[in-house]
């Protein structure tokens, strides 16, 4: 039996807003930071479980300090039996009544949560000796239903028919972990797109997307609409015709607003418009939905947790779900959103970029690949090509698509030299370098 | 001109689980809490602004976190300019647009924004010798209006719906705060039915509650179905025929076991059922209120925003809003909620107890009163019969009604020598007390 005998936080920020990487139409100069939590015990092997919130700067010390609120609950836990029952380990954070209040399930302390849960897979796989998405798609399906708090889920999916899809997906999963090892998953970039970029980085960018072998690209709009339109017109020229061109509004408009846009957009005809509105508006992207079909609604990366995709998914308002890997309760309530996806027919298509989100993020697709909807069709995994040097299992793309990672944990971990050198004491420790 | 020179914050905890006032079926022993905020200026009149996020225990740290965070777009601000644009100061904290990441809008980091208005509320309202809620019923159809961030509710109410509705109950203003001071506001007690409580106790003080001349009482339900049955039992025996008891579940149930539950319970007339499910399930509400008409549904004190409210009143899941003054983006955003619920014609009657809620949400039900809905017609504030002493201007309940407060400020500053008390230092330092 070993021992959790420590639960760090680091308060880690990155000066992105110097170069306007990451700027959209309501976050005009993001520091993309970490909250960054390694759980350390005594077993022998000396394995350690890493992960983190993504934030976007301000705040990142709110976001630790909620970190540090769970070590309490961690701290001289016995390692063996929180990880062999994952489900219990999740509600054990999630179901703490006091700090429920903070949310419910939602906001600081719901990330927070989400992170511990992260770290303790990170540590699981590499116990396992497999990386995640893998060792995820080794459980059985009854040990996979069992890690879902299917709280206020019962009227969309029940335990039951989450079980009958994941015994659907068993037969083919040996052939599809082979497949996903020789083919990797696709990847589509958001890189060439950001509103702070000027058109003749725009039009290179784009070139350089389609020739670099993505299946799509996105741009963010949503500020102006000539812009917009300018935007768009430069973009589809690069790319050519038929080429896929997501637009991404990053919540930035009211209902009727939402659907005058996007339809004086139509023309350059959309793979999908992303947050056209607040993300808490489920009726709102219902009617937006309705408004603009065929373009197709993706969100998901603000959704705070599987009750507002349950929701979404009902009421007809995401055609494309956008699960973000430190947005949720962890793994755990990812899972839920995979299995919510696959019962109601949605392609799934994460949200990444950031600080480390390719790196997470991928676990979970690859795992749904195998095990939940089985298939890669209509699915990519957002890609933007910064801050992966920083990780210790960075992502690797190769012709458009991400390489199927084979290093035991989940992808979370960060190099110990970009930790020291982005720890945030208050002033951009990186600045100099 | 003055400036905000200081932003002081303290993490206040009371011992109350020790007595299971505060049990229900989702928080079975809180510690009501308050993240409190003290801001100060270098004006003359040594004024300042009291306000608090209410929490139930563990995590009050991690608010008090996110208020800290708050410090530096408050400390070196003009005080005048500042408070005399409520509109441009609530979206000063709530637009931070790296702030807004950790929700958008929700959870630890709004409620810190909330309560940061709330304190310059408190502040203003002192400066103009006001209660608050006479304060805000003294503004201007205009004004109250440029105090909202209508973004997001446009297809719900605009501006000038919003304007029309203001202007409407203009002209009996004066009338109205006449009536308000010498009545007072209805109130209900929730003191004689949190679950914790013994047979012998509930039934004393349901008995209690109608010798002091409370229009309604409320029972905590959802843990055991026989023992609501039979706790039901006793206080509608307690009351009498046709006495108003309404119950709440605290967010308990999945939706077929919310209309199941309460068919079951329908016997003894319930007033209300009271958060059914999850607070962000809008549809699963709208499902319940459709399957157990006519016994209406109230939420809220756990709904994050505006735009949840808006939705949950356009699918007719909501048939009382039950606003809570420390959960949403402060005094501005529930002026909002007002006003939406004016729109829908929806009864508007408060979440209150814990600590200081009484005191903080009757300035808003009064201020509603007087230059929103117009009338008190089936509104009520909740009331709960502790830690008010805590408080410098505790309510007072006269005969079942909250007499209205004429003390400068919005009620939310606490007793000094209580803030030395029961301040947090690991261990409950008022519990040798």
């Amino acid at each position: 039996m070993s021992t959790i005998v420590s639960v760090d936080t680091r308060d880690i920020r990155f000066p992105t807003s110097r170069f306007l990487d990451g700027s959209d139409a309501m976050n005009p100069d993001p520091d993309y930071s970490a909250a960054y939590l390694t759980i350390r015990t005594d077993a022998p092997d000396g394995l350690e479980g890493h992960a983190f919130v993504f934030t976007i700067g301000r705040g990142n010390d709110v976001q630790v300090a909620a970190l540090e609120a769970l070590r309490e609950h961690l701290v001289g836990r016995d390692v063996e039996a929180l990880l062999a029952d994952m489900g219990a380990g999740s509600k054990l954070l999630t179901h703490d009544s006091q700090l429920r209040w903070l949310g419910p399930e939602k906001g600081v302390m719901h990330m927070a949560i989400g992170a511990a849960i992260n770290a303790l897979w990170d540590l699981r796989a590499k116990r396992a000796g497999q990386p995640l998405w893998l060792h995820l798609a080794s459980l059985s399906p009854e040990e996979l239903v069992s890690l879902v708090d299917f709280r206020y889920l019962s009227d969309a999916i029940t335990p039951d028919e989450a079980l009958a899809i994941l015994r659907d997906a068993e037969p083919g999963r040996a052939e599809r972990v082979a497949h996903l090892l020789e083919v990797g998953y696709p990847a589509y970039t958001t890189t060439p797109g950001w509103l702070g970029y000027s058109d003749e980085k725009l039009d290179r960018l784009c070139r350089e997307a389609v020739a670099d072998g993505f299946p799509q690209i996105k741009l963010k709009v949503g500020s102006d609409l000539d812009d917009d339109i300018r935007r768009l017109g430069i973009a589809r020229k690069a790319v050519g015709d038929g080429f896929p061109v997501a637009i991404d509004a990053n919540q930035r408009w009211d209902v009727s607003d939402a659907i005058a846009w996007v339809k004086a957009l139509a023309e350059f005809e959309p793979a999908w418009i992303e947050e056209p509105t607040s993300p808490d508006d489920i009726l709102g992207h219902a009617a937006i939905a309705r408004g603009i079909a065929p373009v197709r609604v993706a969100t998901g990366e603000h959704v705070q947790n599987r009750v507002v995709f349950k929701q979404l998914l009902q009421a007809g308002g995401m055609d494309v779900m956008q699960i973000d890997a430190t947005r949720v309760g962890g793994v755990n309530e990812n899972i839920a959103n995979l299995l919510l996806a696959a019962k109601f027919g949605v392609p799934v298509c994460p949200h990444a970029g950031g600080v480390g989100l390719c790196e997470a993020v991928q676990h979970l697709s690859m795992f749904d690949y195998v095990a939940v909807s089985g298939t890669m069709e209509g699915r990519m995994i957002e890609y933007v090509d910064h801050l992966h040097e920083h990780f210790v299992t960075p992502v690797v793309i190769d012709r458009g698509r991400y390489v199927t990672p084979t290093t035991p944990g989940a992808g979370t971990e960060m190099v110990p030299a970009s930790i020291e050198q982005y720890t945030w004491h208050g002033a951009h420790a990186g600045a100099t370098a």
